[in-house]
């Protein structure tokens, strides 16, 4: 519970009609009740900005004039909304030691501030920064580094020679240094590579659930500061994601691609291997990436959504495409001729 | 095993034909043996039916005279075949308590019926219903409620506040409650938006092994009644599926869209966010939906499959197709013209 | 650390310009240190080649004039590179004996040499081949088979009457012989068909993580000798996968279809249920397999990358391609009424 004045402190924000409530969590306009602090980000929830039944709303100047009850006047309420949530966040107060269920290689370094759950077994060599909350059964290889304030919920499996930085979070399932996909052919038979390149992850990353992040096959795969991963994500080995590129679900990134910094990829978007994208790239939703993108900018393949029985006639046509194209070629040549 | 008099009561149907034997399971036309019981509802299998080594065959009435064993005959096989299924599945009758290497925690209410495999982990507040199992070294946080006659099978990972309903099954590797990907922009730099919305799941719900489920933003993402969900399914952030809705493997669907009831969505479809499926909607494999629908009925995207070299040729004219299909504009104009 | 003498025997290659030198390990042309080996397995990395900082280089014997440093001669350097790789994996040699933590049922049978790690949990009547290793807090139930020489890594989920073969990897989070996704219809409510096949898994299969094979419905899922599986594949019931069959990332596939032996599915494809695919059958990334291939060779769907814009006209004009085919026909009716 805070006080509308401690809320408006932490955004720097001026309050509007304040009121002597606390206010015990956060709520859309719609679903607001007294003692929740909602916003308004979005012109085109005006009505419900005059309606809500909000105890206060973080808004910007030029809408104070439509809050009826208590305002915090901020330049991006949807920042501050940010800034604000983790107040009220499920996450407890980490509690610092190692669980007696829990099984640590004797070599390995735990800051005593660090929170070790039951059932976590933690390999040889490895180091936990302080304050650093390592979940239920999750289990951490040998010669691993992970950095300060950083979060590894329950269920996480990290391979050996993996470096996480600071204030990272992993969620749940989440599987880090697995071997990359390699193989040689000899006699219509695959020989595996051994993968000894590891996994680098920077700071303030943020890994979805279910992410696999496989090893490097020589050098490591890497994740740099501030990448936003969601969750089902594939990212194969030896694949380089720039600084605060951020990741829908679902996407999966081929051997070797080296993403840009500043990119978003919508969910479920498949990117070849050995290719380079450039910062500042924009992919849409389902597009499969084939080639190197060196112009920043949006980019997309597929077709879009229609009723499955008309659907199936344009099919068909596709598949004629290039002989269609031919047909027209044919057309214009015999137009020509005749004028 | 079973005999053939109480498997035909099980399923209300009639013994034609009857023989002493005794069933030890289901097997298809083609595989049974004279200890086993098959079904016949497809036509397609007719020959199959009238050579089958089977002890017994669910039929339809009409079909019995084809039956040279013992017949079952009922109106629906299929159904009856999946009712009887399940005296034969792989799954223990539970055995009740707690196992001593599980950790639970002192303020969780587990019921004496249910059963708590080895290495379980269970959180603060947190209730486990009567006859509900929960398999080994799965993850339950606090805050949540499990009802009766659920299964959580091994290595889940259940996040606080979320709510399962009665005779649930949750596949190993499914994580339920992780933060939806809720982040906002400044300085081209992402700010985490802390997701305080929990996950709520109705009754005689199916999850396949290794989906994930996120917690909402602020309200909670919704799972109704019925949905039965298959393997690798993402749903993000205050997604809200609908009764009775099926969803096959892999399938994406974005934050706050709602699903129908009784939709079907075929494998690796993926749905954009904010949209509003109707009720009764089929959607074919790998389709992107990337707008809301509200007409029921089948709806499809993408292109069919076509020898590789084929497809090259076909792909190089779609990107043309704008312009392809302007020149057959001016081809129009000039017959017009010229007419 | 290796000498050269032993790394050259190894793959019984021949020893150019020796020196006295320990390899501590692999590295591309470009990265290698003068302890290190590296390989020349394509043409365009020919400068690399003559300005490698490498100790030695596998080379083939058209190529040796080249390499400054010690060089093995050998056939195919890749294969070579491969063969070498183990010799530098990251796996120790295994440990042989049961963790304290582990909890292994009393009818089930560990060879003496297999390795148990912590918080491992192992079923009734299951059986645990010579050197296995089954890694931290994976769970294997009931009546299950794990050759010899196998590997589960981490969290690896495994379900009761599961069969794996000799030499197999399993990578963290993977889950073998789920439920597969089978309900009957009966009153626009899903009845459950209880899944009682199991899964049956080769020799010399390497399984990714966050993969799920689920188990059959009446007879099993088979994954057949030599096949090799990236992460996040999703194989559905009585799915078989032939011999030596690659399948990269997030690919799924549909119940019941048969893939054939030496095919490769590139990332992210989609198989529908009930098909058949050729031996020696290739399939490019993104693809959706709606019908069975009964001739070997490469196939493909969907459409290639285009900035957005340009992709949004011809995704309009894609919706119209069955009108404008018409159009075209009525041209050339037209042309030919003339003619």
């Amino acid at each position: 519970m805070y006080s509308l004045e401690i809320l408006a402190d932490r955004v720097k924000g001026q309050l509007v009609n304040s009121k002597k409530i606390s206010i015990r969590g956060l709520a859309t306009l719609t679903d607001a009740q007294p003692d929740q602090l909602s916003f308004f980000a979005n012109p085109k929830y005006l009505k419900q900005l005059k309606t809500t039944s909000a105890g206060a709303v973080l808004v910007t100047p030029n809408m104070v004039s439509h809050v009826k009850s208590a305002a915090i006047v901020v330049d991006d309420p949807y920042v501050a909304y940010a800034t604000l949530s983790q107040l009220f966040d499920w996450r407890m107060p980490i509690s610092s030691g190692v669980h007696s269920s829990a099984v640590v290689a004797s070599s390995a370094t735990i800051d005593p501030t660090a929170e070790i759950c039951a059932h976590v077994v933690i390999g040889e060599n490895t180091v936990i920064g302080a304050n650093t909350y390592i979940g239920a059964n999750t289990v951490i290889g040998r010669d691993c580094r992970i950095g300060q304030s950083s979060r590894l919920e329950s269920g996480v499996q990290v391979y050996p020679d993996v470096h996480i930085g600071d204030r990272v979070i992993i969620h749940s399932g989440s599987i880090i240094g697995s071997d990359g996909f390699g193989f040689a052919q000899q006699n219509k038979q695959w020989i595996k590579i051994y993968q000894s390149g590891g996994v680098r992850i920077g700071h303030d990353v943020e890994i979805g659930a279910s992410v696999t992040i496989d090893r490097g096959a020589l050098s490591p795969t890497r994740i740099e500061n501030g990448v936003k991963l969601d969750n089902q994500i594939q990212i194969a080995h030896n694949v380089v994601v720039g600084e605060s590129t951020a990741i829908a679900g679902c996407v999966g990134i081929s051997g070797s691609t080296k993403i840009g910094k500043r990119c978003t990829l919508a969910g479920m978007v498949g990117v070849a291997g050995h290719l380079e994208i450039a910062d500042d790239t924009h992919v849409t939703a389902m597009t499969l990436v084939n080639k190197s993108i060196d112009t920043p900018g949006a980019y997309s393949s597929g077709t879009a959504l229609e009723p499955h029985q008309q659907w199936k006639r344009n099919v068909v046509r596709f598949r004629q495409l290039d002989e269609l194209a031919k047909r027209v070629k044919r057309l214009e040549n015999a137009q020509f001729d005749k004028s």
